[in-house]
């Protein structure tokens, strides 16, 4: 079996969990996380160790051009769009939020597609044809659960995405390999997520999903309620709070 | 008429054409210029000069991410695919060049895509709805013809990548405005291409083909071939040799 793969991972609890999934099933996968100037660095340190873990390799790409191109939102160009501080979850539901990043996904997932196909085309050109059952994938922990309203979530938006990501590639037109996109976690609510990353014994320990970079998380902001909702609906106690010793 | 485009300048013979062409039909057009180590600088000091004469406003985009991402290229690793020093303008044709960076149409494609989004989501959201007539273009040089061989140059690709784009985007989505893909010279020759450009007034005169970063084009490259055999189909002289002086 000839599986590649490449997860996008962030460090966070839903990309950790689906990393834990695509790691069970594809025998070359890497891991790959994107650097933009977020507010703290503290995700890549996560996803490095979450990597380590998890035994892939891992490429951490400098994407800093992302605040110059995809500028219009709160999440490339805070100054120019507060986020607002007294959003709730619930607010999040409505219409497409102003963290809504101009095709953030169509972005991310491209670039996992290029590192996909280099990978592959370069083991099937020293070798001169693709090997039977060959497959490629890319894995994705989009949520169209916690986060909808964001247009690059839906089914139907993946599905023409690798559409055109096999037209535009070589590695299908030529060779006939598909590149699939993989949403597991698509439909699961975060209580789902955290009993799913916990049957798969996905390093969650280690998984950050606070907006800021403090030591230990705030427990404050949307991102932690929305993770603290998650444990709490699974039933079991976050093991991140556990490892380091608060509350 | 709200009018919005982005055209990909690489400060080439094609893109330039292309670029005299939007600019004829699009109020608010910007030109985007990416950079990525590229074995000299000239080309995007051309796209800046020709983006000043055709009165554009022009991005210039640090993409050096391009060899960690699509690595397995000639193009973006010269030090792991040297380039055949013989290869004939002939063979380009026969199959998928070694110059094919995996999904590179792709990834400019959809850069070129969040630019115009942002700047038109930004002209939309200062007024709450989206202007009657309002139009959003990409505009890209490929060209099917003399460059066969590459899986991102044919109209199939380009007719779902901006379907992709679309389903992908708040512009569409939501605003209901299409971007579309326009790739005007796809099925022109060289020699039409360069009656094309004359006729639009295109600033042919500071183009760059040629593969070197000389004072001069060398003459002899792949690229400076193609372009002279492009301005004798069309029966004028090279408007950058005189410019320059040269034969």
């Amino acid at each position: 079996m000839a599986t590649y793969g490449v997860i996008l991972l962030s460090g966070g609890l839903d990309s950790t969990t689906v990393a834990a999934y695509a790691r069970a099933r594809i025998e070359h996968l890497t891991a790959m996380t994107f650097y933009y100037g977020q507010s703290h660095g503290k995700e890549v340190e996560c996803a490095r160790k979450i990597a380590e873990v998890l035994a892939v390799s891992h490429q951490v790409v400098d994407v800093s051009f992302f605040g110059q191109v995809a500028w219009d939102s709160a999440l490339t160009n805070p100054d120019l769009f507060p986020l607002p501080k007294d959003r709730s979850i619930a607010e999040m539901g409505s219409g497409i939020p102003v963290t809504y990043v101009p095709l953030r996904n169509t972005i991310f997932l491209t670039l996992a597609a290029a590192l996909l196909e280099s990978e592959m085309l370069n083991a099937i050109e020293g070798q001169g044809v693709a090997p039977k059952g060959m497959e490629a994938s890319l894995f994705m922990a989009a949520n169209a659960i916690d986060y909808s309203g964001y247009p690059d979530c839906r089914p139907e938006y993946f599905q023409r995405m690798a559409e055109t990501l096999n037209y535009g590639s070589k590695l299908w037109t030529h060779y006939r390999v598909p590149i699939q996109v993989e949403t597991p976690i698509i439909r699961l609510t975060k209580g789902d997520i955290v009993r799913m990353g916990m049957e798969l014994r996905a390093p969650l320990e280690y998984t950050w999903s606070c907006y800021l970079g403090d030591p230990a998380p705030c427990g404050k902001c949307d991102s932690c309620i929305l993770r603290a909702k998650g444990f709490r609906e699974a039933g079991v106690p976050d093991p991140l709070l556990r490892r380091l010793g608060v509350r």
